[in-house]
């Protein structure tokens, strides 16, 4: 059960790293070729993948609990945008060739903690190896009512835009990442910068507004992208247009500073990838249920803005356009 | 919508190359975040995640049409192996930086054939950079009657092993790849050598079956990895067993041709990898009805070999046991 120097081969390194995280019983303790997921009655399954490459999406000397933490919670971010409530994900995992044990551990320690916040079990996966950097994929799997999941489609002129949590500060964290000075520059207490930094280090899927999105959202998506540049997409989708209220872009304190001393911040909030927040249409008749049970779920839920006729996305602050230069930040 | 050197941006790409491959309208046309499922009365889903890197599991000169099916046919053969007809699947593509749109338009293209070929739909996927080397992550779903899709853990002593096709084609096929010569040490015709080659770059998934496998497969997986390494897994994972008639293996003409000069080329057909066969325990009494519904299927099957007492896998002729060398190949 041992290759090269002593490591597990690929039987070995499930066994050892990975069965303990495979709780549920469609998962035949990764023994199989497959998983199974029973039918849930009445319950679509959603599904969702994406992927992380080192030097791409993350700095390869991350923390590796950290990393496998983003993987998973990416996914969970599009679940929670879908309306759906997790129940397994699938990992291939790229290995480059210099891979250490301790490595894997906290690799393996951060999705274990994960699952354990958000309910869900290991299902399967495949572990290859790579001469490339490495690369993680997670498909994660999760259940809505059926047919009420919400696509990017459903927003119509007259509908309330709302984003949870607040925007931009992964964004930012992520300029601080790669110019420590900036925390100088943007006047942030040790505090606030750590704020910025751990935003972008690791995003919190709202999961816990999965069902209320589904009861309420006629548009829904996670902003991974930027909220500008998302809300273009959902707006597209739906053939509307919108206009957000630069001044209701629900900010942190620590972001609240850095956009107050540097315009261009400002930019990078709206325009910045990774929030992972839930991005909504909701009709305004039911603004004020939507927003009762968001609090109820804690959390924090802001309108934004409103959906119009025609295209695109319009910023304002006292009713004149805001110009932010790039609307979207692409990861591709 | 076009990047550096006027390629597509990933929006682009996903619309021009992805869009038409999303015909289910789970799929939502590739425009969501994720995509859905339907519930299946009586059916459970079977999910199964495959990863293939170029340089490890392909050659990256291999035609992209091909990679692309071997990519999505590695999955399928799980599905098979679990008694599930597929339904759909997603597309993780790490593209290294100089990708060019013909070979795009080729891996697309092979996705097209083999989604009418086996009758299902892309619903989703990510696309990201890498620098690294091209890697193709698929996850594949299918539905398999409840309850029903056969584990590696059923087995038992006095039940019959089959596997579907030939073996070993595969194997020789990947050592003909790497040396030529030896297309005239094993006195292949030029038909014969195309035919382990093409085994190699294009395997063919059992789909067919599926629903045979699902009724009568006590015990079941795919031959990935070699048929005594992989029937090991099985054994180990009943805690049963196992002895194969090296006699009655199935063999292509090819690969007959092959073995009867060079005795190391039986070895690698018993050993080596990428079959994508069927390996089956069936009880004893099922074992005509089995064989004529295959038949029916349009599959070959063949008896192998039976299950025992005890642990491990022998390998005899005539009584004898059969040294083998290795007895598994893995690609991690």
């Amino acid at each position: 059960m041992t290759g090269r120097r002593g490591r597990p081969d690929e039987a070995g390194l499930i066994a050892r790293f990975f069965r303990p995280l495979a709780t549920a019983p469609g998962a035949a303790l990764l023994l199989d070729d497959a998983a199974t997921i029973p039918p849930a009655f009445g319950k679509d399954l959603v599904v969702t993948v994406d992927a992380i490459v080192a030097g791409v999406h993350f700095f390869p000397d991350d923390p590796p609990d950290a990393i496998a933490r983003k993987a998973l919670r990416v996914n969970l971010s599009d679940l929670a945008a879908k309306g759906a409530q997790p129940a397994g994900y699938l990992v291939t995992l790229a290995l480059p060739d210099d891979w250490e044990t301790d490595w894997l551990e906290g690799f393996v320690e951060g999705l274990a903690i994960d699952q354990e916040e958000f309910g869900l079990s290991l299902l399967g996966g495949d572990t290859v190896r790579t001469p490339g950097p490495l690369m993680v994929s997670i498909t994660a799997f999760g259940h809505a009512p059926e047919g009420q999941a919400p696509r990017r489609t459903g927003a119509a002129p007259g509908q309330r835009l709302y984003v949870s949590g607040t925007i931009g500060d992964a964004a930012l964290g992520l300029k601080l990442r790669l110019d420590e000075r900036l925390a100088a520059l943007w006047d942030l207490r040790r505090a606030e910068k750590e704020t910025l930094l751990d935003r972008y280090l690791l995003p919190e899927p709202r999961l816990a507004l999965a069902g209320v999105v589904a009861t309420y959202a006629t548009a829904s998506m996670d902003v991974s992208d930027g909220l500008v540049g998302d809300l273009g997409k959902l707006a597209a989708a739906s053939k509307v247009g919108a206009v957000i209220d630069a001044g209701r872009v629900p900010l942190s304190a620590a972001a609240f500073r850095a956009t107050r001393v540097d315009p261009a911040a400002f930019a990078t909030a709206l325009t910045g990838g990774d929030d992972y927040e839930i991005l909504v249409a909701i009709e305004p008749e039911d603004a004020e249920a939507f927003e009762s049970e968001a609090a109820a779920a804690g959390v924090r839920v802001t309108d934004i803005g409103v959906l119009i006729e025609g295209e695109g996305v319009g910023v304002e602050r006292h009713g004149r356009p805001v110009m932010l230069g790039d609307e979207s930040f692409s990861h591709f």
